[in-house]
């Protein structure tokens, strides 16, 4: 676990990378190259230039802060940032919902989670369970969302309330369902009271957290840690539940090539209705 | 046709209306009823408080402006307005994507058309075909599209510019298939490239006209023609393409009852291929 000092530091921390990232997102706007694609990147997704871009406004925060510590991103890859020993894990998506930042569809923004390297031989063996602070900030609105590792989640500073309702036939859920096997979804589809795919899963995962859904589904076996880290511990610490598709809890190592389902739900009887419809 | 003094008064009202009902929107935040169904409204779907807020203030400006007309509302209905024989038939969604404005999801706006009365007789022939003036604003965004039959479509007075994508495989398109027959949207859900469900039909048809989604479907034959009336306008004027999930026109007449399915595209190649999935 983290002390409080430890946690006040780091959040800081992830503050300022935030509000770098997220200026050098806006100031590319103007850059009539920025819908290009410019590589693949290390998770073997296109790479377009908005990304790489805000990218590196996050890395040179933390090249500045003089601490040691693995960091594992979208472009980049998994690298090793200063000189002694690493005392931390820092799982990063700079830029997640690149398409609608490109598009101006105004839901987008950052993701950062932060585990402790208690022992600095176990580093292979940490999983999302070892996530000590959650960080989201979805970048149209402003909003931010941020857990603390048995402290809580917050929005914007303030506690935030799940959805109560227990019905699926009058919930709203995140589903992403294109390209994924239809016979799973089927049924699903046929009850739920309204779907959204906004095109942000950090962003979206917050929408369980604070009440805007009542669920969140990707069942198609390729979501990565970097979409996740953050925003499944900011709702599990809001009192919500997050498995994968088999309701096992989620053991993904803090690794790029990672990948997994994810349900998130408000609570027990919404999520359990869903992953009976899906299997 | 309207001439152009016709266009320009009526489009002037358009904008009071809509700026008198974004602000009564945000007035309405902070009461603490405003998520409450208060009836059912003259469409059959439930009425929230914030609907009737909206409609209210959208009423006011119509009835002050000493002119007589037909209103088609989602609320209130089919209502004339002033004592004169009616010029003119106003089909308005004061606030469409009513659970996103609820939510704070950042997708919901109005929705106006406007169709000239040629003569007094016809009142009951007229159809979508006859739409003269359509205006759209996405109230979180600012962004307003409208678009004038004959003479072009604009967002924010600037003409737009629809996507060049030719093939599915590159799409981006939105997509209302909840609660629909999923084995129509089967092949869809597998090839094309992104999906979204914003939440808002008459923002998302306007997103076909400026590039960000490349088609819009919703095959469940619900549409209501307060959703669309105003955006099939903007989205014909500005080049791309709107039919039923047959392909043909959209042929629906000006009444609350009437119902239909939608498929709007940026071209003829993305529209096709859509057709042939769904069908």
């Amino acid at each position: 676990m983290m002390n409080q000092k430890e946690t006040d530091y780091w959040l800081n921390i992830l503050y300022k990378i935030c509000d770098k990232t997220q200026e050098a997102v806006k100031n590319a706007r103007d850059d009539p190259h920025i819908n290009e694609i410019i590589k693949i990147g290390a998770d073997g997704t296109p790479t377009h230039k908005i990304d790489d871009i805000a990218e590196k406004a996050a890395i040179s925060v933390l090249e500045s802060s003089n601490e040691s510590l693995i960091l594992i991103s979208e472009e980049i890859g998994e690298i090793k940032i200063g000189n002694d020993d690493p005392k931390i894990v820092i799982i990063l998506d700079p830029l997640d919902g690149t398409t609608n930042a490109l598009k101006k569809i105004p839901c987008y923004g950052i993701s950062i989670a932060v585990a402790k390297i208690e022992d600095k031989y176990n580093v292979e063996d940490l999983t999302l369970n070892d996530i000590n602070i959650g960080f989201v900030k979805n970048f149209p609105t402003g909003d931010i969302y941020h857990a603390i590792k048995g402290n809580g989640s917050f929005k914007n500073g303030k506690s935030m309330n799940l959805s109560k309702i227990k019905k699926l036939e009058e919930a709203t859920v995140g589903a992403y369902i294109y390209r994924a096997k239809l016979e799973q979804i089927d049924e699903l589809c046929k009850i739920v009271r309204r779907m959204r795919i906004l095109g942000s899963i950090a962003v979206e995962l917050c929408y369980v957290a604070d009440g805007t859904y009542d669920s969140f589904i990707d069942g198609r076996n390729i979501v990565r840690i970097l979409d996740i880290a953050a925003a499944q511990l900011i709702i599990t610490e809001t009192g919500g539940i997050v498995t994968d598709k088999s309701s096992c809890k989620l053991k993904s190592n803090l690794k790029l090539s990672e990948k997994t389902s994810i349900v998130a739900s408000a609570n027990e009887h919404v999520h359990d209705e869903i992953v009976k419809l899906i299997n």
